[in-house]
């Protein structure tokens, strides 16, 4: 892979850029921001600036073949284009950041971070949600199954749910604790009554380019091409509302109250540096069916990602202290399953999948303590608190709490970049 | 309910109409048809016409508050404007159809059914999809539990699940049979291959009128507000597909790759007079939580309405046979919760809802045989096949199928009114 937009030498004339944490000129990733003014742009994030990508194409400063799609209030139409004329985005934006001879020209189209409104960065058509973290699976098959946490099905199905695209909400909104029917275990009869064991779910978001017609499917070696990006995804979960409403259909009122997704999309391209080869599979374990296998998706399919998700509870920050680390761990040692393997899957029937669907990856855990996704899995179904630093204890998530998700691509000899964060804070139920 | 357009007696000048099986003037269904030259228009169905209402409005023989709203190419906009300004529509459509001085203005705005292409009536945002029908949920129960059909949830919580909403489809649209992973109950691994196992699910559509904040709830008094009307809703399964998928996050590639909707939306005030009394609750069954409880909503909030599905195979059409009715029963019967109950409960935990968002019931089979409404219920799965009039048998679908629902909306004292067909002939898989 030879593209000078990766160097790691590169360097941008915006203050800030080249020592920022997430957003250096070698990520460039793609969002909705608004100013005071309200009306939606379509922009890139470089250090503490998003610049206007709208006003850049006015300007002239980009290719007019990308203008239309760029002066729209989502990234849906520049996502349809084909790879090739939106990859020239990328190229173009980083030759105008770059060369400190287009300081005056695109200066203008800089606003500082803080002081704009990041949006929803496609309208989402639909939201489905895998489940491919196979510690994740397993964590939790071992609640209810401790001599066989996997079903059957998990080493040769990426499985997969629909979940809500409404209630979908950017980073920074309040979490509204949802109220949903709730049976404990020794009583008689549920009551309709707000969520006690409300927990997080750390996730990556796959989105979704261009279009193809109901009935077609995607080979996995053209799954890629058919991969707009990624964003971090909250998939906010009340635990036991879950367990009451989830047989014999599935997860339903206990996932569409809330998701969180995070603003920027870290795009195709720019995560191409950091695409490396998927583990091994486990002595035992079944060969992929042939529709899901790619000895190059196999090569560089997995993805040299660390996550976090840290959590401050409102006395914590009333008292300036720093959030607390719950996990960390990589997507690549979580994921059974590849991006590609993935968004093939979920067309495998035929299924119609458009610019801006949204396919979260399920919880992305790791092998080791320290490294779970959840709440759920920490304190194994709520039996052993978490301690913050306030001597509060969680085994599920309080009103007030603050939860936000990190990731960041890293790779030896490659500048790493950041997703930005993935926040919310939870607020009590409605009366 | 005084209310005229409602009376048997009325008649309009609109030929034919007055006889017509489905869309008398007591009906005024909604919905979105093309002429040749492509442009979609509301309309709505009298006898074999279809009304343009975006050419009547223009005219200025509609309300002037509902123009705007009438001359878009879906019917978002209309069912998000409020219930007392979108009723004005029915009143004056009505006026105009049985007005015989009115002929000549509306007749230019008249085109016969059989000259025009009809269409999704909604923008989908969600669809989620049900399993209120309680006999069906029985008939499934029992295949794997035939002590226990239906779970200690069934009873409390109307079940239900997201569902894909870019794969739902107009009826007639051709249905490309699935592929996806099959494993056979006595193989060692998962094949990729066509589904063996194709039904159908009979089912109402509910369409959702207005929209709700994140975080707010529809109290069940308010909830037929929020319904637009209804369509029959077709929820093609693959049997196999799923049977190899589901566990445990429910259906998913089984379901997404078709569901077919009728054209026309048969709106909440058409069937205001086919509203009656849910069925008593049987001895021992629990009272519903409060919060789906509406004593209003259970003296009239179940639906008189038929429904039936007819079965052709390619040889029964191209010798001219009629087609094999499988199945006929009662929407009342077979609905353990109301419309009512099932809109308030998608939105009991905060969720949004919005104009056009489709809401499935589940299938609707009633409590005898020759009310299922699936073959994997009538073939009590796939172990009696059905014998159609040319001899060959049917445990599920074959390629050149056509399978049609229909369902009717009768009580005494009223003019029936009918949905119009939905429908769908299997295509063989791609390869």
């Amino acid at each position: 892979m030879i593209d000078h937009t990766h160097d790691a030498a590169a360097s941008s004339w915006v203050e800030g850029a080249d020592d920022h944490a997430d957003f250096p000129v070698q990520n460039l990733p793609l969002g909705v921001f608004s100013l005071a003014s309200g009306t939606r742009h379509i922009g890139s994030a470089i250090g503490n600036y998003t610049v206007d990508l709208a006003g850049l194409a006015d300007a002239g400063l980009l290719p007019d073949a990308l203008r239309p799609a760029l002066c729209a209030q989502t990234l849906n139409a520049l996502f349809r284009l084909d790879g090739a004329t939106r990859r020239t985005l990328r190229h173009a934006l980083f030759a105008l950041l770059t060369d400190p001879a287009q300081r005056a020209a695109v200066s203008p189209w800089l606003h500082p971070m803080d002081q704009v409104d990041l949006h929803l960065p496609f309208a989402i058509g639909d939201y489905s949600d895998f489940y491919v973290g196979i510690h994740h699976a397993t964590n939790i098959g071992k609640l209810f199954r401790p001599d066989s946490p996997l079903l059957p099905n998990y080493k040769h199905v990426p499985i997969g749910y629909h979940g809500r695209a409404s209630s979908v909400r950017v980073s920074g909104t309040p979490v509204i604790r949802p109220k949903g029917q709730i049976k404990a275990p020794d009583a008689d009869q549920p009551t309709y009554a707000p969520c006690r064991r409300l927990d997080y779910e750390l996730e990556l978001g796959i989105w979704i380019a261009g279009d193809h017609a109901l009935g077609e499917t995607i080979p996995i070696t053209d799954a890629w091409d058919r991969i707009a990006g990624f964003s971090l995804l909250n998939d906010w979960s009340a635990r036991d509302i879950q367990a009451w409403e989830y047989q014999p259909l599935g997860p339903f009122l206990s996932k569409s109250f809330h998701s969180t997704i995070s603003p920027w999309v870290i795009t195709a391209e720019a995560l191409a540096p950091f695409r490396v080869a998927q583990p091994a599979r486990a002595q035992g374990d079944p060969s992929p069916l042939p529709y899901l296998w790619d000895q190059a998706d196999q090569a560089r399919g997995a993805l040299s990602i660390t996550l976090s998700a840290t959590l401050a509870s409102a006395a914590m920050r009333e008292s300036g202290m720093t959030a607390l680390e719950l996990s960390r761990g990589t997507a690549r040692a979580a994921m059974y399953w590849t991006p590609a393997q993935i968004v093939t899957h979920q067309a495998a029937n035929g299924c119609d999948l458009h610019s801006g669907d949204l396919l979260g990856t399920g919880t992305l855990s790791g092998p080791t303590r320290g490294s779970e996704g959840s709440l759920m899995e920490m304190s194994q179904g709520g039996k052993h608190p978490i301690r913050l630093p306030t001597g509060q204890e969680r085994c599920f998530l309080e009103d007030g709490d603050e939860l936000i998700l990190y990731a960041r691509a890293e790779r030896d000899g490659y500048r790493s970049i950041g997703f930005g964060p993935c926040s919310g804070i939870v607020t009590p139920s409605r009366s």
